[in-house]
């Protein structure tokens, strides 16, 4: 008995398109962050790889994707759980800031430890400004000495798997194949620590959007195989390459 | 201390274009069915009648009419459950044929009969006919002696009514909007409960498509003010009208 277990980064968002620090605020994918979507749908079909539940973060991006993902696969009627635990990283004070002006602002260094230290999180986000959602009602529930203004990975690690224990494995505990839907970090969080990748090598890892990843997980919740397997393997690895010569480049 | 109930029929949907006897089979909802889900949101936004909580059926054209409006009204992120209690009434063997072609093979009484009776379902649809939802996943959870395989206005009732009390009344109780998102004969059937319409009255009641019902209920669940009120008065009223006199042309 294995459990199935499918990971699923939104497409890409409009945010990503412009080059902005994007965290917690909700903006929706783009045209081809929808058509990213449809993709994922058609890879879970054409592999039968048929969600039986879903669990989505609080996000638009997110929502957006497996809303056309499980259309397209003929599973838009299986149920959902949605939580801010998913949600992307919050970027505290760079939200809604131009990465390339930001990299200038503060230099190199600066810029590289916000984006991919583990443990270093940017300047908190003033609660009133104009990227912040301290104030939205949908974060009401979390007590302001939980409710992020900024976060490094290592926060959204401790703040995502007490979703993974309490909502996400008792899913796959009663045998349904379970669809997470969510972000590059809050995603990156759960392959830590399924995968067992330390504090410095999580920084190495990214994960491809609009690409299901799936996981075949033994009875102790255990990889059978570490890093899972994408749906499509080429793509996954076209995208990972693309993104690791990106930063060559800086 | 009121209660604040939203009901929503699906926008329209590509067979009620084609005049084809829908039920249980999973269309999903045409282009003037979308813009009826934005309107929709819209009606919510402008109106501060924001859902904390959504019910929708398993069937594609609610789903879809749900997703748009909440996303438009930016709502997108509330919890959502979903139950084959609120779907479209089972048309039985009358499912995938043309209305037309039926009301001409059966003539006026009968067809009649089957539409707007209350307590007479058409034949019932053979387990394995082309439009059968019979071995469909989506209801492998409904023993099999409740399962249907027709349904009058009645039978809707009684599936239907579990449901209000179990799952939405407790939503309400706690304080939260809900917003409904279902089908013309499964909304008939909550409406007759929450308004007390006799079985014999109920013919005649037609909710349109696409325009959100706000109900205030009391202590007690009864309505503040008997019929509720639609967010569009006057789109509500010419959609019944024109639906009256389809009825005289016949």
């Amino acid at each position: 008995m294995t459990y199935k277990l499918i990971l699923l980064r939104h497409g890409e968002s409009e945010w990503n398109q412009k080059n902005l620090f994007t965290g917690w605020v909700d903006v929706d994918v783009n045209e081809k962050g929808a058509a990213e979507a449809v993709r994922a749908g058609e890879l879970l079909k054409e592999q039968g790889l048929l969600p039986e539940k879903l669990h989505t973060s609080l996000l638009r991006r997110a929502i957006h994707t497996a809303y056309t993902a499980l259309d397209v696969a003929d599973r838009h009627w299986i149920p959902v759980e949605r939580s801010w635990r998913l949600n992307e990283r919050h970027y505290g004070a760079l939200q809604g800031l131009n990465k390339s002006e930001t990299l200038e602002k503060y230099g190199e260094k600066q810029f590289m430890e916000w984006r991919r230290s583990y443990d270093v999180p940017p300047p908190p986000l003033d609660k009133d400004a104009e990227f912040s959602q301290w104030n939205d009602p949908r974060y009401a529930d979390i007590p302001e000495d939980e409710r992020p203004q900024t976060e490094c990975l290592a926060d959204v690690v401790v703040r995502m798997l007490p979703y993974w224990e309490s909502n996400i494995k008792p899913d796959l505990a009663a045998g349904k194949t379970v669809l997470v839907t969510a972000h590059g970090n809050s995603l990156r969080a759960l392959v830590k620590h399924l995968d067992e990748i330390s504090d410095a090598d999580i920084a190495g890892l990214n994960i491809p959007t609009g690409i299901p990843l799936f996981y075949e997980l033994d009875e102790n919740f255990k990889p059978v195989t570490k890093g899972g397997r994408y749906l499509d393997p080429e793509a996954a690895k076209a995208s990972i390459e693309a993104v690791k010569n990106q930063g060559k480049k800086k």
